[in-house]
């Protein structure tokens, strides 16, 4: 669970509390705007302030998410076709359509109060996730969301590891997903082809970022990062003999 | 929605607050111990403070559950042979094994933050439900609970009347699917980018099929589909030229 410079000691409780009822336990905290151990948060936090005293603040929000597998980012804020990088899926469909353990280490990123998750941070996450509400009024608090998004997480994995357990699989067995690091790989191939293509220059960002939408949303295997990187290399030099 | 005896103005302002996130509108109060209108409650209440205003309090669970087709209790306790009117089922069961738009007016009540809903106060209850936690630490706020509860509800009788309407809430809310006319150019100028590149021909095949695995897992959106065919395009273009 990553949360992003909070600025209410009271939603920093509630969101330890939370952790601790729906039994998740690494909190980081970026650039905590009130200490992490104020009074307030720990009033609220109750059964849940081991988890303040040892969340791990960063000041960055690259170094909160180091080793972590999959980043799923929350917004309250809809996409439209202008502001493509806010292509979210909904919780429902997270819940129904991914594995969640399968996804190897999950972090859970929410913002701030104010202003949510800047585009820079939501660059950085493999999933962009928004709970559903009704349209007038679709603001919910911080630590309400978190409440939705922990029971609904926490459900799902206690659900799909009972039918791990009790050997009534229906799952396909799936290739081994792509590492962190295979991802990595995978985009800067993907990033270098778009920068020597000479592609007009205010596209590439958008063509970057709707290849990364599509391929988190997929959930890459790493058998398939390492095939298409192959492609990529090639187009690369291919690209380059040619100037 | 039914609070009995809340004690906290801040839970009673965040109850309004949800209410208004998942579009529930009356709220009945059984005995508040502060004003329902109090200034904690109000500042908490946000957009939701016209339900404050309009909430209705009474003296007794009785008068609040009148005229209500279906109560629906809340519990944290277990269940125990000794205690058997504590016979609940999860939250879960309720969402998948009722159809909510059936049980006519649905009344949620939530108990005393302290000590919850009263075996009196139970034995009038239809249903009994509970959020299953994480065994160590089974005690939820009211408002969280509050929040869980609502979200759940929410998303099943919006799902239950997208099926009634005939069309699915996913796909609505989200990005348009990219239609299968989309996709067959898509996949047409990727497969034109793989046979043009010069790439060895015996690992063509695996390419295009590991780029369709992807995808479609995806589920491409129409408009990720027009912004990348662009690029395919281009990269034809320059390795055509280039020959």
């Amino acid at each position: 669970m990553i949360l992003v410079e909070p600025s209410k000691p009271e939603n920093i409780g509630a969101v330890a509390r939370l952790m601790k009822n729906f039994g998740f336990s690494k909190l980081y905290i970026v650039n905590p705007v009130p200490s992490v151990t104020a009074k307030e948060a720990l009033i609220v936090a109750r059964k849940g302030t081991e988890l303040l005293t040892n969340a791990v603040t960063t000041t960055s929000f690259a170094e909160a998410i180091k080793g972590i597998n999959t980043v799923i980012g929350t917004t309250a804020r809809l996409a439209t076709p202008k502001n493509i990088i806010r292509n979210y899926i909904i919780l429902p469909e997270l819940i129904q359509n991914y594995k969640l353990t399968e996804l190897g280490a999950i972090g859970l990123v929410f913002g701030r109060e104010s202003h949510g998750l800047y585009n820079e941070e939501i660059k950085q996450c493999d999933l962009l996730v928004t709970i559903p509400t009704y349209h007038e009024y679709p603001t919910l608090n911080l630590s309400h969301a978190v409440a939705i998004v922990l029971y609904s997480i926490y459900q799902k994995i206690s659900q799909e590891e009972s039918i791990k357990n009790n050997h009534t699989t229906l799952r396909q067995e799936t290739l081994p997903l792509a590492t962190a690091d295979d991802k990595k790989a995978f985009f800067s191939y993907f990033d270098k082809l778009v920068d020597i293509s000479g592609y007009r220059e205010v596209k590439r960002n958008i063509i970057k970022q709707n290849f990364r939408n599509i391929v988190h949303r997929a959930q890459l295997r790493g058998r398939e990062s390492s095939v298409l990187i192959g492609f990529f290399k090639w187009l690369i030099k291919r690209l380059e003999e040619s100037e």
